[in-house]
């Protein structure tokens, strides 16, 4: 039977949804719900294509009380750059969750994605960081880089931010896009431990398969949010860092023990806390978070479906009549 | 990064995808790239959603030699119909092999998962039915009912068909339409065990949870392709059959084994014959089918990513041109 669905290009969706604390809002809700424990998140659906150099995952949540749930594609392809194409692209769809009907196809090709995923990290850092940050710092100089900067500071509005990268050329690229957008002060550091020991809150966005955070860094008053780590072997926090935080929180327990920074301390053989304590188990005050000003936090980003139903919701509502509309 | 996706609609596609034998010749490749071991065919994403009567699937393969591959995504909210809406709908998203790149969307409300899912029993039929089908029978009376005897007889040319429902309304239904489509003798069964008793061929296309076919009903010459189940805890065809038959055959091994007649002989305790052989293993002759005219097989289809990939491929190729063209 045909029904009406709404069309929206990457173009109309940059121009429309800005990472602001709306969006930081309704991904707070997200996780919130996720410690209800009546969130449906299926484990993400992942494909390898090693002939390829590609990737492929499928992430969703349907959560009670939101109007919508998502299904979000997003295909990784390495090579793409030599053709000049974007190693990343992909979309999400909005179905209707009471009628399970197609409402929305957000032509995206991650922009959504980027967002919500700096949208956890002011989540992480609203309910985790110290409440005073003067200083920020963050490792790893992407597109990530730049928004969890940005999205931190909407909830820590810090003095000055110190980045680090391997390719100093980067660095001071993305520390010049911070200064512009930010205006403040935005520094490169040489050495990722001097960018630890100064900052109060640190931000890992790194793909690393080798830990680019030590644990002999940490030090009194500090919060880190490890958000590079998505996949099996992926790993920038040392594992014996997660012991001796004083707390490790994760996005969702589950996917952080198979792909996030917990994978790596439970492969050392570290790890003998049990089932961790989960964002959203943070916010209700279900569990406790940060116990003192001068406790070490660190809050392990993997990405969940849940997080593309709350922004793919969001979305939605500020858009009832934009897009083009297809009748199929 | 911009680039340009081709938007297909349900009316667009119903007109220029025919349920016809280069339909299942495309997904008789599937099949039998699967047999190669090469396919990379994730474990179906399955979210249960109880306080909606919903579900939803999502479906994918990446198949070597197939220039894209397709996500598939099933919606179906089984209390849409009392609000004058169907229960399923959803899409499929063609991407490149090479690039990743989304190319095409097929917003076809199911249409073409309805194609792929009879190629796969016409598919089935011309590699283990007997050579000679003067009747086939078909349990069940809806849409898949009507698709599968006309996709079958593309490759058994049976004189007559006969239908068993519990609904005889819907029997009478589904019987006068295919004798109008194939133009053959259609008649009504009352008792299934008739119906099996006269079929050289017959095919399942129910949502039982409980056998429609018993095993005392198998006789020499017979085949038998169960497309109903797939999903844990539905079964079609009498564990014991599984048994008695000389060669059950699975689309896919993995997924019969938790969500087709295979869960049931091994829930039953029944099953020890190992790892049953593929469909694609029988159509590539690394394993064997049909032994002699008079041998009974099964055939258990549970439907597969590589279904998709397949159609959506096909679907793309005598399209080249149609659909309209977005800019992300």
């Amino acid at each position: 039977m045909a029904h009406d669905i709404q069309v929206v290009t990457e173009a109309e969706l940059k121009e429309a949804v800005k990472l602001d604390l709306t969006a930081v809002d309704v991904v707070e809700r997200a996780f919130a719900a996720l410690a209800s424990g009546k969130v449906v998140m299926p484990p993400i659906l992942s494909m390898d294509l090693h002939e390829v150099n590609g990737e492929v995952d499928v992430k969703t949540a349907y959560i009670p009380g939101f109007d919508g749930f998502a299904i979000k594609v997003s295909p990784g392809f390495f090579d793409n750059p030599k053709l000049g194409l974007p190693s990343l692209n992909g979309l999400m769809i909005l179905f209707s969750a009471n009628t399970g009907l197609v409402e929305s196809l957000f032509l995206d090709n991650g922009y959504l994605t980027d967002v919500r995923t700096a949208a956890a990290g002011a989540v992480a850092a609203r309910h985790l960081a110290p409440e005073t940050v003067d200083t920020a710092g963050v490792i790893g100089t992407g597109v990530q880089s730049r928004l969890q900067m940005i999205a931190a500071r909407l909830v820590r509005p810090f003095n000055r931010v110190l980045v680090y990268g391997r390719d100093p050329e980067k660095a001071d690229a993305c520390a010049a896009d911070l200064s512009e957008v930010l205006r403040i002060e935005a520094e490169v550091v040489t050495e990722p431990a001097d960018l630890v020991a100064r900052s109060q809150l640190v931000v890992t966005t790194t793909p690393a398969r080798e830990p680019v955070l030590k644990a002999e860094w940490l030090h009194p008053g500090l919060h880190i949010t490890a958000m590079g780590s998505d996949q099996t072997g992926k790993n920038e926090i040392d594992p014996a860092a997660l012991m001796v935080a004083n707390a490790y929180i994760c996005d969702s327990a589950s996917q952080c023990a198979v792909s996030g920074e917990l994978e790596a301390a439970k492969a050392a053989g570290l790890w003998d806390k049990g089932t961790p304590v989960e964002l959203g188990e943070v916010i209700t005050g279900a569990k406790p978070g940060r116990a003192s000003p001068d406790a070490i936090t660190i809050c392990d980003l993997t990405g969940t479906g849940a997080q593309d139903t709350a922004i793919a919701t969001h979305v939605r509502k500020h858009f009832r009549t934009a897009g083009q509309i297809l009748r199929t």
